[in-house]
Order: C-alpha cells, then sequence, then structure tokens
C-alpha cells in the first residue's frame, strides 16, 4: 500500500488530476500539487474546495518546484513523505521527475512521452530514446513508473489489451481514433499546450505497418470513420506515443493513430507550419534578437484552460482491433465518450483535459492498493487491464464496446 | 540646380534608387548610400559597379547611418556635401529625416507616409498626423519636400493630376489599381518588407466616398477589374497613402485604393491576422520575454530581396478617372505595365521594388534641375506631371493610356 501524491504541473490536465484525487483521497492520502508558478496550484487547490471535491479531511497543498531540478524534486517529495508522483507538467520534465522518483524510491506515473526541447519526433520506437533504457534502473531501485497512463496514450492501451484478453486472438489491426467532436467557439485554439499538440503534427508521422516502422507526412492519409454518438468524422493518420509501445508489446503487425481535423484545423496548420512559425528553432529578429516562433505561436493562442467554460460537444476516443477469434474474422471497437460540459460542471476543465487527467489518477489509485505496483518499468498494455477501466467507469470515463452484438457499456464490477 | 544624393535604406527599393542614381549620376553627382547595416550598402555598391550602372566616373559611397539620430543624419548630410536626401529606409524613419534636411537647408524625397512603431492606421487623412503640419516649417526654411514618391503613391498621383489636366473635367471617381500578377515560386512572401506590408492591411480600410472618409474592413469590398496585359484580376479595397492626398487636392467626391490579391494570400493573411501573429504589440512568452508577433512573421518569411532572381510575370499599376468630358461622360484608364525579369536583369532587383525605386530618382533629377525644386513641402499631384513621367518613361517606367481610341504608350516628349 502506498499513499500521498505529488501532483507536478498545473495546467488544464493537473487541475483534473487534483480534483479527482481529492475526490478519492480517503484512499490517496496527501494531496500536493507543484508548479513553478505556485499561484497556479493555489488557484487549483482553491477550486477544488469551491467545488466541494474534497472527499474525506485531508491534506491538498500548493508548492513551488522548478522540476527540471532534479535535488529540489526529491527534497519536496521527502519533505511530502509522497509515494506516488503523478507528472502531468510539460513533455520536458519527465527525465528530471523520473531521476528524483528514481532516487526516493518513489512511484512514478506519466502521460505522454519524454521530449527534449530542440528535438521533434526522434526515431521510433520513441519511448526506446528515454524511457526504455532507464527500466532496469527502476527495476533495481524496486521503482513503480508507469508511462503513458492518461487516455491516449493510456486507456487506449488498456483497450487493446483488454481485446486481446477477451475479444480478438491473432491480432492484425489495432486501429486508435481520437475524435473531439467538441466546439470551443474560438477561431483557432488548440486543447492542450500548443507548443506540445504542434509539436506532435509537425514531425514524420511514424505507423506500424507490415511488422515495421512506416514514414509519412501529417494529413497524408485520410479516412472517414463512423463512430458512435459523434457520427462520421475525417481522422488522418498521425504520431502519436502509444503506436511505439503497442508495436512491441502487442504482437500485432499493423498498429495506427488516427487523429480527427476539420478542414479549418488544417488549413490553419499548414499555413502557420510552411511560414515556418511552427518551428522549435529560433529565428533571429531584425534588432538581433533570437525567438522561437513556436513559442510565440503559443503566447498568442488561447490558453487551453480559458475554453473550459463555453465548451459543448463530446469525444470519443476508442480502438479498432481486428483478427481472428476462434478460427472467424473478429473486429471490436472499444470506446469512450466524454462530454465538454460535464467535465466543466464536474471539475472545472473541459474533455480534453478530463480525459487526459483522470486515469493517472486510476492508475495512481491502483499502484496505491498494490494492483498495479509492479516495482518495474511498464507501458499500461503490460498491466492488468479491468482493474483500470473498472475504476475508470467509476470516477468518470466508462468503457463502451461495439461489435456485432451492438453497442453497450461494459460493467468491470461483474 | 542642385546635386549629389544621399540615399537612406539599404532594401529592396533602395537598391534600385541606388542604380538608377548611378545611371544619371551624371546630372545627379555624387552618390552616397547610407543604413544602419553598412554591409548591406556596400553590397549593393558592388552590384551596381558589376553591372556597369556608373554612367559617368563619379563617387559611389557606403555609409553607416542610424537615421533616428537627426545630429548623425545631419553631419552626414554636410559631410557628403548632399543637397537631395532619397529616404527609402522604414516608414518610421521620415520625421527624424526631414527634421535633417530642414535643419541642413536639403531637398527631401520619401515613398511612403511617416508611421510611429506602436501606431496602425491612424486618423485620415493620414498625411495630417505628421507631415502636413511640417508645411510651413519646410517652407519657412525654403526646403523641397516631396511626399509619397514612388509608384504608389507616387506615379499613380502623377497619373491623376494628368487625368485631370488632359483628359477629364469634373472628376467624380479615381480608383487606383495596384496588380501584380507575377510569380515568386514560394509559398508566401511579401513583396517589400513584411512589417510595413501587413500593417497596410492590418487596420481599417479609409476611402473617400462623397466627399468624406468610409470605413471598411479588408477584403470586405472585392471587384474584378479587366486590365491590359494582366487580364482579369480580383482587386480589395485597401487603405493606402495617395488616398489620403488625392482626397485633399483632387477635388474629386471619390478616391479609392484597390489591392489585387489572389486567394492564396488572403488565406495566408486572413489565418496570421486572427491568431494575432501580425500584431505591432508585443505578446508575454511563457518565459516572461516580450516578443512583437509581426517582427517574428517577418523573420521567418523570405527576405523580399531574396525573390527577385526567380520572379517571372508583370505588375499593372493605374488610376480609373472618371468624370465628364466637353460635358460628356469620359473615362481613362492610365497606367503602367512592369516586368519582374527585366528589372532583375537591369539592376538585379524584383518589379515590385523596381516600380518603386524608379520614380523617386526621377523626382530628384528633376528636384536637380529646378523643375521639381519648389521650396516648400507638396503631395506629387502638386506638381506637374508631365516632366516627371517624361523622365519615368526615358529610366524605365512608360506610362501608358486606355480610353475610347484604345491601348498606346504615351509620349512625353512630343
Amino acid at each position: 500500500m502506498k499513499k500521498n501524491v505529488l501532483i507536478i504541473g498545473a495546467g488544464g490536465v493537473a487541475r483534473v488530476v487534483a480534483h479527482k484525487c481529492a475526490q478519492n483521497n480517503d484512499v490517496l492520502g496527501d494531496i500536493h500539487i507543484a508548479s513553478r508558478t505556485k499561484s497556479k496550484c493555489e488557484a487549483i487547490v482553491a477550486s477544488v474546495h469551491e467545488m466541494g471535491n474534497m472527499k474525506a479531511e485531508g491534506l491538498l497543498e500548493s508548492h513551488a518546484l522548478d522540476a527540471m531540478d532534479v535535488a529540489a524534486t526529491v527534497a519536496l517529495i521527502k519533505h511530502t513523505d509522497t509515494q506516488i508522483v503523478i507528472n502531468v507538467g510539460t513533455a520536458f520534465l519527465n527525465m528530471s521527475v523520473m531521476s528524483a522518483c528514481i532516487e526516493t524510491g518513489t512511484a512514478y506515473i506519466d502521460t505522454a512521452i519524454h521530449e527534449e526541447q530542440d528535438k521533434i519526433c526522434e526515431t521510433p520506437p520513441w519511448y526506446a530514446n528515454y524511457e526504455w533504457p532507464r527500466k532496469a534502473e527502476c527495476e533495481k531501485a524496486g521503482v513503480t513508473a508507469i508511462l503513458g497512463a492518461g487516455f491516449d496514450p493510456g486507456v487506449v492501451n488498456a483497450f487493446a489489451r483488454l481485446a486481446k484478453d477477451d475479444y480478438v486472438d491473432d491480432i492484425t489491426d489495432i486501429d486508435i481514433v481520437d475524435i473531439n467532436a467538441g466546439s470551443h467557439g474560438k477561431y483557432f485554439a488548440t486543447n492542450f499546450d500548443p507548443e506540445i499538440n504542434f509539436r506532435e503534427f509537425t514531425g514524420t508521422v511514424y505507423s506500424w505497418q507490415d511488422s515495421q516502422w512506416k514514414e509519412n507526412e501529417m494529413f497524408e492519409v485520410g479516412k472517414e470513420y463512423d463512430l458512435p454518438v459523434v457520427g462520421k468524422q475525417m481522422a488522418y493518420m498521425s504520431g502519436h506515443d502509444e503506436v511505439h509501445s503497442l508495436a512491441k508489446n502487442m504482437g500485432s503487425p499493423n498498429v495506427r493513430f488516427w487523429m480527427g481535423f476539420g478542414e479549418h484545423y488544417i488549413n490553419v496548420f499548414t499555413v502557420l507550419k510552411n511560414i515556418g512559425l511552427l518551428s522549435e528553432q529560433p529565428v533571429k529578429l531584425a534588432n538581433g534578437d533570437e525567438v522561437v516562433p513556436l513559442k510565440v505561436v503559443k503566447a498568442c493562442l488561447p490558453d487551453p484552460s480559458s475554453l473550459a467554460p463555453n465548451y459543448t460537444g463530446k469525444t470519443c476516443i476508442g480502438d479498432f482491433v481486428k483478427g481472428t477469434k476462434n478460427g472467424n474474422p473478429a473486429e471490436v471497437f472499444i470506446y469512450n465518450v466524454a462530454d465538454h460540459k460535464e467535465a466543466y460542471e464536474e471539475v472545472g476543465s473541459q474533455g480534453i483535459s478530463y480525459t487526459a487527467g483522470v486515469p493517472p489518477v486510476a492508475a495512481a489509485i491502483l499502484v496505491a492498493s498494490g494492483e498495479w505496483d509492479v516495482k518495474t518499468m511498464a507501458n499500461v498494455e503490460e498491466l492488468p487491464p479491468k482493474p483500470f477501466l473498472h475504476i475508470l467507469g467509476q470516477i468518470g470515463l466508462p468503457t463502451c464496446i461495439r461489435d456485432e452484438n451492438g453497442e453497450r457499456q461494459l460493467d468491470f464490477s461483474k
């Protein structure tokens, strides 16, 4: 049994994590939230209290922390008696936070792959660049490090594993589809940090096809999907973290990720990219100053957390898994539908932050209970999926299935 | 008789001015070129020699100068014995260069209205904000200050005056149309300084209609024109310097400016503008630095002078002037057609720089000869147009006319 959670980060996802931890503080113990800007943490703490989301009496504290500073993070972990770190700060922090966890024997959970500021879309499989080489370190220290435990990556990895366990033998295709059919009412906005959002789409699109890595350009391969609730939607093959671990762990010759985009998003993205404004490399201004264009675009766009109050509509994210079952062709779609407005009413965030922020709390609950406290590094598909999906159903993200028997919500409690 | 020219600026237009001054140095005397970055001036000087554009033996010299520094400009004018300054630096310099000219009794010629860095599109008429209030100062000092002597403003003002002198009495409409039907082969580029280019289109579109200022938004009013050489082209009512002086000086109840834009330009412009990337006001980055987005866009776009080698196609810029003649309805289109490739072959610049840079040299020749040395401040339409258009025809920009008698080149030498 582990307890006391330190949340690193204070953006839209961290806010959801904080609210959900508070709603489960009878299991999780003390909740700490740390970010470079302490006032952002304080605003989250205030909102948890305002919305009455503390389940039990307990500690919910803000801290100022530069999580690139391993020694400072170690000190805060010790000072707060933290046993589980949920890292939902920027993707640039992962390695330093992981170092602090290994040094202190603390469980580590993140939701996105590590990135270096000046590199985009490195050699596949991405996890082999930073995370997997540290598995031995985690094992040696007996540290549980759960990688990519958001929705995608995260829940979709569990969906794939569930499909393999219960619905499809000899998997041939895993196609993960992420559709946000919501509307924020702004000219243009990204649903999470624009810097991370755009970085996802400016590099090569890696997919795993015919058991090898294939390269495409963004928006080169598109496909219309007809999905539950959100209906017909165009999605484009995109690079995404989970492709890189599922390709290794699932034995499927094909693993692809498809992200839904409207024509307007594609047009804006194309203009910004072609002009060079999405570049992570600095340009020199007329006065000699050097500036990274992407950081300026970020500063011009709406803060993703500001979208929440007016966001309407739903998301549908799930896995099409294809293969055979008992020798016959089999296909299943395992998915979740989330609602932007309901998310806002519950925790003050939009649906994208909600779907990303609830799963690491479910993972933390399983680490706390011991079920996922595996004392090594693991991607989500390497862990038993049912306890995870069961908790997710209880805390806001039910799992649904569509197959030859129709659409229905799965009940993991049976 | 005046002589010795100091060119301020070292961009694409300054390059054309330097080449054209050199081609006429038998009349203009010593040629000096000054800019903050002396190496840019030196590159221009080298290109003049390489292309054999010095007509007579004579001085062609580079200087480092911050033209915002009036005392430094005064010193350079004195040191070089300059009697005519051609200011083709950024539009932010006009007032300080004019001060240096007034202080030293030197003739002043520019090609665009004065702008302040942090203000866009001020109250109409624009010339009343900075230039016209200094007319008395010029008169008192006996200084000739010719405002807006590029192509537009500049030549199009002379076209309007020519129409009034010879073709149309009781003018009701002056519609200036500027079409660049050339192709630079880049995804997106502006033909002159992006900062100045975009600033033209981010503010209110002022036009003079029914003898009053009317406000529209950019791209709100579009019209297809069918023009000589370039054919049918969409043009949009835009704000432009010459509207603000012609409205005062021509007695026409309607003065409008129309700029040609393709759908691609409009799309890129709209995306950048709506996101806030064309703003001249600083935004704060995540690290606290303040940056002006427009300056970052500028740094990402191709340097306009880099477009020249591969630029093909033609420009057509002219005035539709409508009214009556001898009591009957009358309309005339007075225009010039320029060719990007021919411009490059002659002076190493593209057509837009060429059409902007040749006219101030024609004006300088007329100041040198005394014909335009009016010892006061004047917009081009206040000066006799024929000597100006005559010289322009001789040095590269012939004037053409289209009316009920067809299309033909005008011969001002007769």
